[in-house]
């Protein structure tokens, strides 16, 4: 895929959904590519690596401790690590095979944060990509994960 | 926790969210959690088990594919994880220190299927639990992953 | 694969190993499935499903804690997870892909323990297994793994 | 831990280990960490950061492929991800939770390797770090894996 391509796919969630607004997106098929990637930035792309940004949005926090919901940021990690893998021209889109993330700390409404994706090998059958998540301000990592796909197989993109 | 609690925390999502009424629970703080629950029924709820099911939602599929998404799979192995270890006692929800999932095979909307917590530890200070998600019909697997919890810290729950 | 080339492989360490002797094993190409399968048993074999027994070795602990070597664990997923793969039928042997282990508790020297490889998917491609390790009396899981394999390479098996 | 006293840990594997002098160190009680950290060489010690190389040893292979055992592989991302904990002051060894490696290339015998362990987070009752082991000459990255502890128990240390 060209990094146009990717970056499209990205910008999808370019635009920040207010509460009231999640109605106007959650017709379209790919309502929840873009409910977890509301409000993303583009700060690099390039072949094998992606560096992006966006505000921790109100409504993806979990509901005990008002922070970053653990399902978003391993939907983030599974996005990004993707997004990532088509960066260096992956002729497929694939399927996940493996997702993991180690939790470090809690990223909170408004936050700036930045993930990170770098593509650690892309070859005819398997993909891998790292995806670190970060405080902008201070770079602190607060999760690391890696997605690792099948990329051997065609889909509809 | 006692058994009802936990319960009443699964069936946030009892409801089928259609996508003109998502708007309507967008405003509550736990917005993302009943909408990945959505339309869940318990089948068994015991100390260190939950059987539940669910129909896949449409508005919770990717957009390459039109499978169920693997950010909602890795989600439900945290909200479906995390809930089985609270059905032994954890005093404290705690914070997740990992998770990870494989992914077996695809989920179409519709499908109906079965997510299967099981208590694999829940200690003073470490909870670990398996989630296993399948097809209900047929059982055959379509992901499986594991959720660990560091418990010893408090939260507002 | 069949069943009895796979026995013969698991059965490569059915001697246990005395620290004096680890010489002369340490010369096969093998060695180090030799040694950490030493003294293993194969109490169940069937497609789809292995269930072994050993004694920990006293030679395989680690050096702060006097217990199970966590990477003798994650190297028993490994092979046990392989070997499962292979009751179904696989062609070729692959390559690993991804491990995982999660523990959940310590095995001491001279404890008996039970190691149960399940497969859960062996297509064309990708192979998962996953494997748990138990005291065999008891029953209690000590660790909990999947192993994760491209299949559709050939080996020198 | 002082680097000092995590260098001595680091450095048991200094010796290449013969096939016939296996038995020389077999006796010891840390036999596997010394087996698998056979011939390494600390090239970085720091608060936080551990770079290391070796020559991977013709006894570490599996039986299949001649390369670097997966379960060696993990045994390392054990104990490298480990020591690079203690580098930044854990009072304490703790005992592992989890532990994962994606497996991206084959490390063959005599190739010169380099592993890094990054400290992701020490706190007082988690750590994490990430270790990556790639071919020394290239940089190529045939591993990457990260390590989790629950740091808060005392051991034999």
């Amino acid at each position: 895929m060209d990094l146009d391509s990717v970056r499209r796919l990205l910008e999808r969630g370019e635009e920040e959904i207010e509460n009231n607004s999640i109605d106007a997106v959650s017709s379209k098929t790919e309502f929840f590519d873009h409910l977890t990637l509301q409000g993303i930035q583009i700060d690099v792309i390039e072949p094998g690596r992606i560096v992006c940004s966006m505000k921790v949005p109100r409504c993806l926090v979990n509901s005990d401790d008002n922070f970053l919901h653990g399902g978003v940021t391993a939907t983030l990690v599974d996005i990004v690590g993707a997004l990532t893998m088509y960066t260096v021209g992956a002729q497929t889109t694939g399927v996940s095979v493996e997702i993991n993330v180690t939790y470090l700390d809690a990223a909170f409404p408004d936050e700036e944060i930045e993930i990170v994706g770098k593509v650690l090998r892309v070859g005819k059958a398997i993909g891998v990509a790292s995806v670190e998540l970060r405080n902008k301000k201070t770079g602190k990592i607060f999760a690391q994960g890696r997605h690792t796909k099948y990329l051997a197989v065609s889909s509809k993109l």
